[in-house]
């Protein structure tokens, strides 16, 4: 028999693939795969569904990830993706595989990290499965969420010269991670040293214990504004742009100079000798969401505090970056076309 | 820090420690933790929601079960769910952890089998979460259903005197495991071996690929019968009847000459030198319902095939087997009281 193997389709070539094969055949299913959320209509609103696993050794690695912020974080990364659809995160569903390195009172943190987010994000935990894994710590929770009819936001809704907004600041959570690896080495070099990530404080939070943006979704409800588009950046700011971009059917320019990055995610971005720019772009897990919006609806959101314009929707399909230079540059999905 | 082992606490003691941390705070949540699926009040009807997640050297061994049938289970156990709520199942959401010793051929073949079982129970698949595995294979899924308000059925609705009934027979799939557990060992010992599995192919069918009992729940409808409560039998008869007992609050008697057990069952029970009565109560993954009706009820179903009347509820809070001896035995929940 054949044998193709996984990392020549990448994550999102093996998604593209499923798709093709299912149909949806419910009156109820109004959207399926290709989205933040899948959306269902109970009546006289939609409910919005979202599943994200977590596995040791891919997700995280239980030598620098304390267990109540990886609790914490398998909850702020799906109703993240309630949020990037215009949507209220209700409850959640948690799967629990659980090694025999693992003891009561570890499972007892991990629940206390993900009830703290539960009452942050003001959702119900409803149910989930709870098993022995052979390998290692496997955390699989579903979202549930609600939004208006006519509030919900798709990926594909971006119109020409629509605002390119983004929320919070980029790349923060990309360098706690090369921190954490870089205390790791040191640490299994020398297992005497005493971690000092004080300073860095702030890019290591932004990796072990992201947040959601709900706040946004509410605030932007207050001033009566819908994204036409929009999306949260899990995989770095690049490969969401081209998300929106394709499934819009229109081509986006952002500037170098608008791009929301910390002093301290800068500082650190020169300490490694790696662009801060490429740390945005592709660096991945923010969670903040990136959207769109008609441009007579700006005004109104202009002075909620941690949305950034950085750009605006084209006709023209490409997808570009104007660096500080002048000149412009392709924005390409790299760095993350792997199964992650 | 204290360390206390998690087989010290049990699948259902786990459960039980998640459960009394976390209250349910939005008024949609009409149902948490504790039956067989969740529940959430949206407007016209309940949707019900449920998770089970499936681990390579857990739950199956890809030595003899063929992905496709993987596939097809680990819905059929999910759709198990929403029908144990005497619901209909509506859509799914599929996690999957793939190692690189998975190929993409492999991947359509698990979903060839997800698919034949969406055909099958007429379930959108709408979403989910495809990621690498440094481990085994990892099937989390979510299932959605609804269930008009005043016909949902919960694990605490038995009432005095109502009859127990269960759907199709048990024991099978136990017996299905050991003989592939055995196979698999002479094959170990003899790879030019050749299985003959025809004669146990329905024990073997019964284990790979399971059927939830939606169709029981249709039949309900149209005679007009809702249960008075309901589980589906995963872990074994008599876990569940415990359950049901429990949550209602009162005692049970079955009869061990009632207890549905096919001839193949009985013969392969002999020839593993264990009782089948033991394996109908204890062996687990049948995936048959088991409810109970009420006395005036009982009239409208007896003519649906497939269905067992093999006791009923009592005043007392005993739970007891009626042996063919005129014995009676306290029914235990053994056998499954581990993590699974």
């Amino acid at each position: 028999m054949e044998r193709t193997e996984l990392n020549t389709l990448g994550e999102f070539g093996l998604i593209d693939r499923i798709k093709t094969k299912f149909n949806l055949q419910n009156t109820e299913s109004v959207k399926g795969i290709g989205d933040d959320a899948a959306v269902i209509d109970i009546g006289n609103q939609y409910m919005l569904i979202s599943t994200d696993m977590l596995l040791e050794g891919v997700h995280f690695d239980l030598s620098y990830a304390p267990l109540r912020h990886l609790g914490y974080k398998a909850v702020a990364v799906n109703v993240s993706d309630i949020a990037a659809m215009n949507g209220i995160a209700k409850s959640i569903t948690v799967g629990i595989g659980l090694s025999n390195r693992i003891s009561v009172e570890a499972v007892d943190e991990i629940y206390e990290g993900i009830k703290f987010a539960c009452e942050d994000y003001k959702v119900d935990l409803i149910g989930g499965d709870t098993t022995s894994s052979r390998s290692g710590l496997v955390i699989s929770i579903t979202v549930t969420g609600v939004v208006d009819k006519d509030k919900v936001a798709y990926r594909s809704g971006a119109k020409v010269n629509d605002i390119l907004c983004v929320t919070g600041d980029l790349g923060a959570a990309y360098f706690g991670l090369q921190i954490l690896e870089r205390e790791k080495q040191e640490y299994i070099a020398n297992p005497s040293m005493q971690p000092d990530l004080e300073e860095k404080s702030y890019l290591v939070g932004k990796q072990l214990k992201p947040e959601a943006r709900a706040d946004i979704i509410h605030e932007l409800a207050e001033v009566g504004v819908v994204p036409s588009a929009m999306i949260d950046i899990s995989d770095g700011l690049a490969s969401e742009i081209l998300h929106l971009s394709t499934q819009s059917g229109v081509g986006a320019l952002i500037f170098e100079d608008k791009l929301p990055i910390e002093d301290i995610t800068m500082l650190t971005a020169t300490e490694f000798n790696i662009s801060p720019v490429t740390a945005a772009l592709n660096g991945g897990e923010d969670y903040q969401l990136l959207f769109t919006v008609k441009q007579a609806d700006f005004d109104k959101i202009k002075n909620i505090s941690d949305i950034t314009p950085i750009g605006y929707m084209t006709e023209d399909k490409a997808v570009e970056l104007v660096l500080n230079s002048g000149a412009k540059a392709s924005i390409q999905a790299q760095g993350w076309n792997h199964l992650q």
